[in-house]
């Protein structure tokens, strides 16, 4: 699989010079990524894209071979394609073309034709109807729309089945300052499906959280396998789980359905985290990019009544304990209080106390009692400035990996200075929640990974549960 | 209750010219905002305040009375407060003060001293323990921290048990460009309560939906006559649900736990949304931003196969139906196909056309069809450039009025030429949701609302139901 993220030399194949062209778009996407290898455009009518010579076919590459082909041709050329490009010695292809069996039965010979060359070459292939990988290590970018280099590089890397999800999870890890390592966009699975990437991904040293959209499984037993052995987080958004979808999945990847009941409970059982939308999956992402939580105890910090009493319903929902804390915190509290109209306990409300600065060495004198396993820091009511809010939080994510627990931020304040830019400048710089129940949700999925890590059974035992 | 709203005079006891006086902020809060009426700073120490002088107490305002007087005192000199207000005829009076019951039982001595003079005057109190209100009408603007006039102007009131979490609403409100009316925080509702200030928001011509967060319910039988009989949506955070919570409530707002399985089916009963969160109160909010959906079907349209898919899943889920979409629509859209590479169904997959300024139009014939209730618009994928992207947006808003049905705009793209801030702009523009799933659960939330509004038993049917 590390050939479909480490190519050393790319061809293109179905790039012209015309305006429309979708083929362009690749070349321009590894030109502004940085991509240090090589890069070849081909196409039948020739001529020049900037400083490249479109080649009119794959054997006319000056080069002895290359490493991975991405084809953006109509379907009924890609079999042909394929032949050309095993002659090369191309052994990596990414079929980014639609029109196979997503749009009916009788494309299902073309399928066939397309497997039996991949055979004959002993080609490996992702896709068809994908739009291929992106490696932000090498500046790789495959997709056929114009990307930018804004994706933040990270340890997150996305599978998705549906180019226009995975294309929805990377603004997403944009805007929530979540960082990307890689992108594969599987599209019909013809040949690689989700289980030798993901394993590929697990294995992958610069990878720390796999996040999948899948809309069907194909090997159930072995996802669960691989899934189940990972040390590594494994966040999934299956879809296509009603008859509604069933219809519109079949046509859009050529997906079947499963039943979902066993969907949930295998995936329970590999340990798999499962998330209904995007929302919630940001909730599990930015957990996990904190020091793992190890145990239900939680102190929670707040500037704010309400979010005192909001974030003690939501420990209640997602089943955290709330320990007292420890004398020496509240003591220490108790000095810098002001009017004395504040209770102090856990939940424990800072708003009677005016030096937000002292916040963060409150969570780690929190933090370092052994009953307290994590916190919740709640960033509502006036912290200061932007940059004294900016300086509470990047201490608290410092306190946080000294201490080696997490501590869950949340801005849940009115920001009279700036407003929604501001919010999302905070986002960029610390995994940030904006409620406390959103908090909780995603501590709770990093609680019961861990849990599951910490005390789990051999695997064999779990070989015998079947997805699909 | 109108006074708490639209006083001609203000008179805000507890300012001084130091520095960190909380009063000032009142005072700051009132000039930025524009408020018309006279403004009375008052403070035993007297002193200047810009162009106001502090008077040293109430009696020497210099005129005959004053409309409504807010007091930032240590509470145990709210009593006298009172009584120096009632001789001055002031009749309303906000105490945003904290130190009463919240902190414990031996101060319902001071909160009985604060009833009698209530009585004595015919005075009406908010609070206390409460930031005040607002009114975007009038520039009347109360909190004890720091407001800027960011705040969109629109039709939704919010009433909050908690100036914390009031605030983290103002600001959800400016960043999802949701327009508010007036706000008010009521804080230990030691006098007036939720029930008269939800019926005068209901009453009030410019308020079009009601948010209420509330730590507990002190006439739940009155509060559910109110909701039942309104025609206009209340959407509520009922907190302080758990046993972990209510040791907080009790400290925070004095508040009472409410069995939450009666809160809950009293609630529903009365035709109240309940939300859980801030993130459902903004996907319920946003749906009453729109045409009212007054029936199950759905027309669904995407530029992602994969997104089409997410929002089927998400129509099993809440309940909606997805039937045919009519022939003229889909011979329109074939007409712009490209590739023909995408099966034209519903949801409807417009990847493979290339006019996005013609998707209002798609959606409009689809709006037409009688058996076509709303629609939902995904922006998935590509289209445009940011300004056509806006264009389009602001067409489907248009398209939605002049139809008189709900479209649930979706944005859910990898938008290359700005990121972040670009979703930010979009969200000021229109009601954006940024999965199918949120659009379909504020959607269903809308059609609840309205289901009921139509085919509704008489109010004496719900007068049994009790809540507190």
């Amino acid at each position: 699989m590390r050939g479909f993220f480490y190519p050393e030399s790319v061809a293109v194949v179905g790039v012209s010079s015309s305006p429309t062209n979708l083929g362009q778009i690749i070349i321009n996407n590894l030109v502004n990524f940085g991509f240090k290898g090589k890069i070849y455009p081909v196409g039948p009518k020739g001529g020049r894209l900037g400083d490249l010579e479109i080649k009119e076919s794959i054997a006319k590459i000056p080069a002895p071979t290359v490493d991975l082909a991405i084809l953006l041709t109509p379907a009924a050329a890609v079999p042909e394609l394929l032949d050309e490009c095993g002659e090369k010695g191309v052994r990596r292809v990414i079929v980014s073309s639609g029109g196979f069996s997503e749009l009916g039965e009788e494309r299902l010979s073309l399928e066939n034709k397309v497997l039996e060359t991949l055979k004959k070459w002993k080609m490996r292939m992702i896709g068809p109807n994908c739009v291929g990988t992106i490696n932000l290590e090498t500046g790789l970018c495959l997709p056929f729309v114009p990307m930018l280099r804004n994706i933040k590089k990270g340890g997150i890397s996305i599978l998705t089945q549906s180019g226009g999800v995975g294309f929805e999870y990377l603004q997403i890890c944009c805007d929530e300052g979540l960082g990307i390592n890689k992108f594969v966009s599987v599209g019909n699975k013809l040949d690689v499906g989700e289980n030798e990437l993901l394993e590929y991904l697990i294995e992958d040293p610069l990878t720390t959280t796999v996040f999948l959209y899948l809309e069907d499984i194909k090997d159930g037993r072995n996802l669960m396998k691989i899934a189940y052995s990972s040390p590594k987080p494994v966040v999934v958004q299956k879809s296509n789980v009603s008859q509604a979808s069933f219809r519109v999945g079949r046509s859009h990847t050529a997906a079947l359905l499963n039943d979902d009941r066993v969907v949930k409970a295998a995936l329970k059982q590999a340990g798999i985290i499962r998330v209904r939308d995007s929302h919630e999956a940001t909730l599990a992402l930015k957990a996990f990019q904190m020091p793992p939580l190890r145990g239900n105890n939680l102190a929670i910090i707040t500037r704010s009544g309400g979010h005192a009493v909001v974030a003690a319903d939501a420990c209640s929902e997602f089943n955290f304990h709330l320990p007292e804390l420890p004398s020496k915190l509240l003591e220490e509290v108790q000095k810098e209080m002001r009017a004395g109209v504040i209770k102090l306990q856990n939940p424990l409300d800072l708003g009677d106390t005016f030096n937000p600065s002292l916040h963060p060495k409150f969570v780690e004198i929190a933090l370092r009692e052994e009953n307290i396993d994590g916190a919740v820091f709640i960033a509502s009511g006036n912290i200061g400035s932007g940059d004294e809010v900016k300086g509470v939080l990047q201490d608290l994510v410092r306190v946080a990996f000294e201490v080696g627990k997490p501590v869950a931020l949340c801005y849940c304040a009115y920001f009279p200075e700036a407003g929604l830019s501001f919010l999302g400048t905070l986002k960029m710089l610390v995994p940030l929640y904006t409620s406390p129940r959103d908090a909780l949700k995603g501590l709770a999925m990093a609680r019961d990974f861990f849990a599951r890590q910490k005390s789990r059974a051999p695997a064999s035992v779990y070989g015998v549960c079947q997805v699909s």
